[in-house]
């Protein structure tokens, strides 16, 4: 097992990273006489949820838990509602703990409902796909969709520890553990162009499901992540830059009616459409845009969006968050490796560098 | 105009109290550009909306509106939802501001959705009400109500300043003056003997609507508010106190349904239970428990609860926020001005006290 830790003052926390870590007791913190709420979905629950109630249990928590349904759809208030219901009706006060096992979408909803539950209360995340250890688990960001965007509505609220079983990615369907490549290759093209280089010479690996070649990546993501959120907490400044992708990305999952492409797969798409538009505007040269192209296709992710009009996509961007008195601002390749965010982008040159990628 | 500070480092922000406040666009911040959306409901719209929304126009920023409709079942998600996607609508970014005018429920909703938009926005109190400028718009705690108890969802999040015109009060119905007064009263108990003293001599020149004793009320309550939250933010102690009267007076609305008390009313009744508990418990003598009665009582204020079986409110209380490891923990009076938290309170004495209440 392998232990990093966020920075973040009074609210730091630790991420391990290991094989069959769901059953330590010691990696969940005191629990002794504590209401413990797991919340995860219909698919995680005959996996794991019976061995962590039993975690929970032998060290002297008091389990309860909320299954919902699988998928984007998932991230609503109902469900923010239906958890906060069910800690009410246990009568959970604000010592209780949520622990989110799933994939990004549960870490999402349970993160935001552990933030706003009596105002807010402590938060384990346990991921169990490669998205969410390698990006979603980490850092605090948690949020539900609106009708008029993804992730509209949400807090920035830090889990106290997050558990990265990699022996749960075996269950993983191939199509989840693409979507996580994707959220792998953003970290290396925004932030590392070593580990873009790595990532060149292994990714055959990580998609046969190498196990060291996975540690290998789900550290690195999230030593890099880890390094990002601990500078910029609250996405004032630097850490915009792991949303390279996302702006086309989210336009692209919206477009298309969410969970139709997973988040990973929008992101693919984006992230081709980002580095398009970096070229045209004379940031990189095309054989970089080539190079992230070509390790999307390697890592079986789509380096095409959906067949859209271009101006719908440019339509729904306009909600983005890192707007700024209304203007989109992008996040562009310096080069392979380094990311910035730019504002003031011609409208045209946005729309080819979609048709471009479409 | 007096001027105030709540210290909390970065997040800390003034609060300005005296007359024809509301039309000063010098004590909004910087508009000029910003998206700025004011929250009201039905009843101050047509008394205040315009005069603030011609002083943000004033001031360069483009002013929106969310109308609502009055009372305290106003603090449902729906009317979250609703001010998100009016932002939404008007493509209102991270640095957009929302504009509380109102009252405490107002303050309340408009607050968390402002924590909760795009994972947080500025937003500014311009409080109507007495409840409002004495105490809810002070402090950051934002909150909507659940069907099983109030404020059970909601975030700490601190606006950006607080704008208290106490000519506002002119409009004000005289039950919901009383109301304030409820606060102004909790405050003195809890926190001030001396400003329990000056209350007992002032309190017909409260209830008369002298604008000098007002001041001097509103300005005490937000010095004794603002000292504590910037000691005890997240409510981890000293914070708690400030709920004197309130774990009774939430059960109280809650059983009586929400709206048909006020929540003023619902904490004056709540305060003459949680006085006769601590005479129970042996920490005050009978005669301050009549001095409270007795203020409370001359402020208009019920001194008894609803007639409802002392058992009932007894598990509504089981809820509040203030439980640690599912056990109740009340705000006591030490003596009148001095409050202190404790558990472990025998039911038997609890339900007494609300018999000798009700």
């Amino acid at each position: 097992m392998e232990t990093l830790r966020v920075a973040l003052g009074d609210r730091s926390y630790p991420i391990h990273i290991g094989r069959d870590l769901i059953g330590r007791e010691d990696l969940y913190g005191p629990l002794s006489g504590r209401a413990v709420t797991v919340v995860t979905n219909r698919v995680v629950a005959p996996l794991y949820l019976q061995r962590v109630r039993e975690t929970i249990e032998r060290a002297g928590g008091k389990a309860g838990e909320v299954v919902l349904e699988d998928g984007e759809q998932a991230k609503c208030w109902e469900n923010v509602d239906r958890i906060c219901d069910a800690l009410l009706a246990s009568r959970v006060g604000r010592d209780g703990l949520l622990v989110a096992l799933g994939g990004g979408v549960i870490g999402d909803l349970a993160g935001f409902a552990a933030a706003v539950y009596q105002r807010g209360i402590d938060f384990l995340q346990v991921p169990t796909t490669l998205l969410a250890q390698v990006d979603s688990s980490v850092g605090g960001k948690t949020a539900i969709n609106h009708a008029r965007g993804k992730n509209m509505i949400g807090a920035f609220h830090q889990p106290i520890g997050v558990i990265s079983d990699v022996a749960s990615l075996d269950t993983l369907p191939d199509r989840e553990l693409r979507a996580g490549l994707a959220e792998v290759i953003k970290h290396a093209a925004a932030l590392d162009a070593a580990f873009f280089d790595w990532l060149e010479r292994n990714v055959s690996r990580l998609v046969q499901r190498d196990r060291d070649a996975l540690v290998h990546a789900i550290r690195r993501c999230c030593e890099l992540k880890a390094g990002v959120v601990a500078e910029d907490e609250r996405e004032a400044g630097r850490r915009a830059l792991l949303n390279f992708g996302h702006t086309f990305g989210h336009a692209i999952e919206l477009a298309a009616g969410y969970g139709s492409w997973l988040h990973g797969e929008a992101v693919a798409a984006g992230m081709v459409m980002g580095a398009e538009l970096s070229r045209r505007l004379g940031l990189v040269p095309a054989e970089d845009v080539e190079r992230l192209r070509e390790l999307i296709r390697r890592a079986g992710l789509p380096v095409k969006g959906p067949a859209l009009a271009p101006d719908r996509l440019v339509e729904l961007m306009a909600t983005d968050k890192k707007t700024a008195q209304g203007k989109v601002r992008f996040v562009l390749l310096e080069s392979l490796g380094r990311a910035s965010l730019r504002g003031g982008v011609a409208a045209e040159l946005v729309s080819e560098s979609i048709r471009a990628a479409s």
